[in-house]
C-alpha cells in the first residue's frame, strides 16, 4: 500500500523558471491529500498527470502566498469540472473570508460541499483521524500563524497464520481478540503466545511537513522518530541571519532538526530563489544529517 | 516603435497541460501594459523573459478567477523583488476588497504604491491617457460586469522635411506650426501645403481586447477600424447553446465582429479545454475574416 510524496513545488516566496512555489500531493494506501497550494499547483497536477479530483483534503500551513495562492485556481476548475463530493480544508481562519469573498464577486456557488477544519497555533492537535491515519499539527514559528503537519499510519489488525488457526483449531471468536493482540490458550490451559500466531504487524509509517519556520527545539519532539520529514531549508547558513529576519531556517538547522529528531530521512526545500545549484544546500544539511534528500517537482518519494 | 502584444495565456475557465488562463503582455512604444493576469501569469512571464517589473499599469477586465488569479501572485512578486515605482491597476471595484484583505492576513504592506482605477460597465469610457496614447474601455456582456480595452496611439507632432525648411528658409516659430500641421506662406504670398513639407504621418496603430462576451454588437462599433482586435471564441459554433448559457462567443461570432468592425487582423483566443486541435477552431472563424489568427502562447503579435 503506497505512501508517497510528490513535490509540486519547492521554491520560496517567488518562484523561478523552474521552480514553482510550495505544494505537495500525498498519498496514503488509498487516502489522497494536497498540502499547501502555491500558485499554479493545478498546472503541476495535471503536468504530472495526478488526477486530482481524487484528493478529499487540503492543508493549508499558513496565509502567505506561495502556499495558498493556487487554492482558489485548484478549488474553481474542481468545480467547473463538475465535482460533486467533499471537499475538506483544513486551514488558518482567515482563508474563509478570503475564499468566501471570491466566490461571491464571481458569482460561484460551488457543486460539492467545501467544509472547513481551523487549525489553531496554541498547541498541536489531532486534527483528523479515519481508520487507516491520523493528522496532526505541528506549530511553527513565523511571520503569520503557521502549522506543520504530521500523517501517521494507525495499526491494523494483526494477519492471522492460517496453518496455525487450523492447527489450533480456534473458533472464529477467539481469531477476532488474536488479530487484536490476545494470546491464545488452548483447551489444556497452553498460552501460545499471539507473535507466534500472526504476521509480524507492518511498519507504522510517517511523513512530518515542517514550512515555514525558524529552527525550533520544539519541532524535534514533535517530529521525533518519523520515517520521512520534510523540513524547509530556505537559506544556507551563511545567511542565517537574513533566515532568522525572515522566520526561516537554513539547510543546517534543518539538518540539526532531522538528526535530533531522529527521523529516518529528511528532504529539504523551498529553497531561495538566489540559489540556481543546489547542491551546496544538500552538503551543507547532510553535513548533520546524512540521509537528506533535495525537493524536487514532480519527483516522488516513498515512504516503506 | 514597437506595438507589440504577447499571448501569455490562452485557455478559458480551466487551464490545460500546454494552455495557461488569460494574461497578455502589451508594448506600445515605450509603454508596457499587462491584460489580464490568470494564475501562473508570473511563470509564463519569467518562461518568455519579459522583465516585468517595467510593466506599469494592469488591466483587469473581470473577476473570473481565469483573468485574475494570478494577480495576487504578481504582484507580491513585484513586492518581493524590490518595486519601488506606482503599479496603476484598472479593475472592477471589488477587486480591491479581495486583494487588501490578503495582504492583511499575510501582514503584506506593499513597498511601492499601488493605485487603483475602478472600470464601470454602464458605458465605454477613457481610462487613460498620456502624451503617447488612450486606453478606453469596452462594455461587455457576461456573467459578471465585465470591460475590454482598446489601447490607441495618439498623433504625433509631423515630422518636417529639412531640406524644404533651408529652400524656403522657413524661421523656428514657423517650423512649430508646421509640425502641427499648418501650411505655410512665403513672403510673396505662395501657399505652400503641408503636405509638401512633412514627412506622411506614421499611422496610428491600436488594439483591441475583448474577452469575456456574447457576440455584441455594440462592440463592432466601439472596436470599429482598430488594426488588431483579439476576440474571445470559446466555443466552435456547433456548441452556440452553450456559448449563449455561459456568455461567451463562438469562432463564427468572433470572425463576424472582425468582419463588420473592418478590423486589418484579428486573433481568437480563450479556448475550451476541450479542443486539443485548435485549427478547426480557426478555419470557422476564417470563414467570416479571412486576416485571422489563433492566439498561442509565448507568440508576439505587431501591429505594424
Amino acid at each position: 500500500m503506497s505512501f508517497q510524496v510528490t513535490i509540486l513545488g519547492c521554491s520560496s516566496a517567488t518562484p523561478t523558471i523552474d521552480r514553482n512555489p510550495t505544494a505537495q500531493y500525498l498519498t496514503i494506501q488509498d487516502r489522497h491529500f494536497l498540502i499547501d497550494c502555491g500558485e499554479g499547483t493545478q498546472m503541476q497536477l495535471r503536468k504530472f498527470k495526478i488526477k486530482f479530483n481524487k484528493i478529499s483534503h487540503v492543508f493549508i500551513s499558513h496565509l502567505h502566498g506561495d502556499h495558498y495562492f493556487g487554492l482558489m485556481g485548484f478549488l474553481s476548475s474542481l468545480h467547473l469540472l463538475g465535482r460533486t463530493t467533499e471537499m475538506h480544508l483544513h486551514c488558518p481562519e482567515a482563508l474563509k473570508e478570503i475564499l468566501e469573498l471570491q466566490f461571491k464577486h464571481s458569482d460561484t456557488r460551488l457543486r460539492y460541499p467545501l467544509i472547513y477544519h481551523f487549525t489553531n497555533t496554541l498547541n498541536g492537535e489531532l486534527i483528523f483521524e479515519d481508520d487507516v491515519l491520523t493528522v496532526e499539527t505541528v506549530v511553527l514559528n513565523h511571520r503569520v500563524p503557521c502549522t506543520g503537519f504530521i500523517f501517521r499510519e494507525k495499526p491494523k489488525p494483526l494477519s492471522v497464520i492460517k496453518e496455525k488457526i487450523a492447527f489450533y483449531k480456534i473458533k472464529p471468536s477467539e481469531i477476532l481478540k488474536i488479530k487484536n493482540g490476545a494470546d491464545f490458550v488452548t483447551e489444556d490451559g497452553q498460552i501460545i503466545e499471539n507473535k507466534f500466531l500472526t504476521h509480524p504487524p507492518a511498519n507504522l509509517r510517517s511523513y512530518a511537513f515542517c514550512s515555514d519556520t525558524t529552527y525550533l527545539e520544539s519541532v524535534i519532539e514533535a517530529v521525533k522518530n518519523v520515517d520521512l520529514l520534510y523540513h524547509e531549508a530556505t537559506f544556507m547558513h551563511n545567511l542565517k541571519e537574513r533566515a532568522t529576519e525572515t522566520y526561516h531556517s537554513t539547510c543546517k538547522e534543518a539538518g540539526m532538526i532531522a538528526q535530533k529528531a531522529n527521523v529516518k530521512q529528511l528532504i529539504i526545500g523551498h529553497y531561495s530563489a538566489r540559489y540556481g545549484d543546489l547542491n551546496p544546500l544538500l552538503q551543507e544539511a547532510q553535513q548533520e544529517f546524512a540521509n537528506t534528500l533535495l525537493a524536487k517537482e514532480g519527483t516522488v518519494y516513498s515512504v516503506e
